[in-house]
């Protein structure tokens, strides 16, 4: 991994926000710094050393994993441990503001460090460094997320052999899991969504005991994360064949997609993407059933800047990976929702989801 | 559930500590006192009244499940929702103070409150108030945690099944993941741990690529999510026959575990708990190989209050539920933890994982 590189753009990005330190508590951005991937730790960044403080259970994982920084076991919390090294070091170094990341950091956690520190140490918030440089991907983070994709979508094979008048989503949900740990998966990105029949109008509606209805939608939306990085699709079935209003609904919601998808390009704002998917929907009679945006980054984690929702300045850029997701859901009758991860391309965008969005009709 | 008790306790509480109001943002505690799953919301409570605010996408889930509360969809944060009402409602109910979850709200998640609220209400860092009240399990939560534990201990078996030299320990998780989901499980507690050989020796070691060597330890450390509620238990087995080191190894754990146990009981602390494993660990030579504390309290978290760790003055109840899972690592050896759930009893304690402690040799 390029940890290095991020090493050397931290500094940069320090430098900048005139930061002497940075505190870094949120695990997802100490790996990505680091390539520690504990469950507990702190990392401090300053202009000329990087440390990763972490416990004794950590202490062999962290020598293998972690690349350029120092590590740090110790007996009291990481923070706790990270703010008597600034104090110790402070002088010498030259250290007067300190940054933490305000977006992650808890209040309770604020109050212990600063009565760790000395006074004449500043801590200030720093806005999400880490996250920005996260949202354009490297090549190898690229193809880490392309590997992801390829693995989450030859689960939905397995969901097409499952979904039956009778089967209970759950096992839908457990067979896709299944086969995902059996290829290598680490774990799911988030709660397996298989939401059939009226459940199909629940946007989040989680795999659960009721069993798929005789006819109507089936929304799957499932992600597994490899080597870290995650995937993230969504597609919807529809078991017996479908009235006018289903197909006239599915249609709307793949023209919306594919029209989000088309106003990808470096330089266009997440918020117009967003607006082209709302546009078609309105058109189509469905802009009050699309309650929520149009998708969101997604990285090492499954929810990353930057968002894709309405009047959303963010610019795009190449590099940057974001999820299309445009949806329609009606209460007491259905809904449809289509979801691909793209990348962001000098000439626009590639779709990294390789499945047809035909509607599939079991 | 008992949700109308809950939060009659909830307003006891919020006198005792002069709250006028709580800003409730932790999930696990939104869940516990409303009945809400979602993955996004707010949760007010106030002498008069309880609102849970939160976005379109829970509509329907949250009414259909918040119980004793009013739901409160919008398209702003929940946060910046729940401050507008605050300040709409501040003078009639009298409210100046209001508390927020100082360990969980972040520090930027507070700056965006402290926007939107009017410069008369105060908000004060309240301590953990909903977790002291989860510690003491009620009826319905030692039934669903004993639902919990049968269905994870029952995972075990399908790990004897899977232990063989040669297969991979993530093929072991994979099995028992799929039963677990097949059982109705919601998802795992925490990433499944299988450590074998020398990966018995991390104390965190995750089900890896890593095949199963011919002889040594496998630690296997798994829970599942049941009705809400978490389960958690280890046992280690031993490939091929142990050696007179290892036996002594795994018996030390064994006694420790089993002195931990015999510890438990309303008024003691929990320090002293731990201290009985970490003396019998210090007895038989293995006292620097416990690198870890003897266990913590579980419930709708993996994790929750108390920790039972050193020195740890917190006293046992009856009806709180903790693990008690001492363990030693030989770095370049191997390792053996021993884990149980038990429920703190008037008389001392339940252990209510049903499984074993023999060493099972594979």
């Amino acid at each position: 991994m390029n940890h290095a590189g991020r090493q050397c753009r931290l500094k940069t990005v320090l430098e900048q926000n005139r930061l002497d330190a940075l505190l870094v508590s949120h695990l997802p951005n100490i790996r990505y710094i680091s390539g520690f991937t504990g469950s507990a730790g702190v990392l401090l960044a300053t202009e000329s050393a990087i440390l990763l403080f972490t416990d004794g259970r950590y202490k062999e994982q962290a020598r293998t994993e972690v690349v350029g920084a120092r590590v740090v076991i110790g007996r009291k919390s990481a923070l706790t441990a990270a703010g008597e090294w600034l104090n110790a070091h402070r002088k010498k170094l030259g250290i007067r503001v300190a940054g933490i990341e305000a977006q992650h950091l808890r209040v309770a956690e604020r109050d212990q460090l600063r009565k760790v520190l000395r006074s004449n140490l500043r801590l200030r918030e720093a806005p999400p460094l880490i996250e920005r440089m996260r949202m354009v991907k490297d090549d190898e983070e690229i193809d880490n997320l392309r590997c992801a994709v390829r693995l989450g979508a030859s689960l939905f094979d397995v969901a097409l052999k499952m979904i039956r008048p009778g089967t209970k989503e759950i096992e839908v949900a457990a067979e896709m899991e299944y086969e995902a740990r059996k290829a290598g998966g680490e774990g799911m990105s988030f709660e397996t969504i298989v939401a059939a029949g009226p459940r199909s109008a629940l946007p989040h509606g989680r795999a659960s005991n009721a069993a798929i209805p005789a006819a109507g939608f089936v929304v799957c939306d499932f992600g597994i994360i490899l080597a870290g990085y995650c995937s993230d699709m969504t597609r919807t079935v529809h078991v017996s064949k479908p009235n006018a209003d289903a197909e006239k609904m599915y249609d709307a919601v793949r023209e919306a997609q594919q029209a989000a998808i088309d106003r990808v390009r470096p330089g266009v704002s997440v918020g117009e993407v967003d607006h082209a998917a709302r546009k078609v929907l309105t058109a189509r009679g469905f802009g009050k059933y699309f309650t929520h945006s149009t998708g969101h980054g997604v990285g090492l984690e499954i929810h990353e800047p930057p968002r894709v929702a309405r009047g959303q300045p963010d610019l795009l850029r190449s590099g940057m990976v974001i999820t299309i997701e445009p949806g329609a859901y009606v209460s007491g009758g259905g809904g449809v929702r289509i979801e691909d991860m793209v990348v962001v391309t000098e000439g626009g965008c590639e779709v990294l989801t390789p499945t047809s969005k035909e509607l599939v009709i079991l």
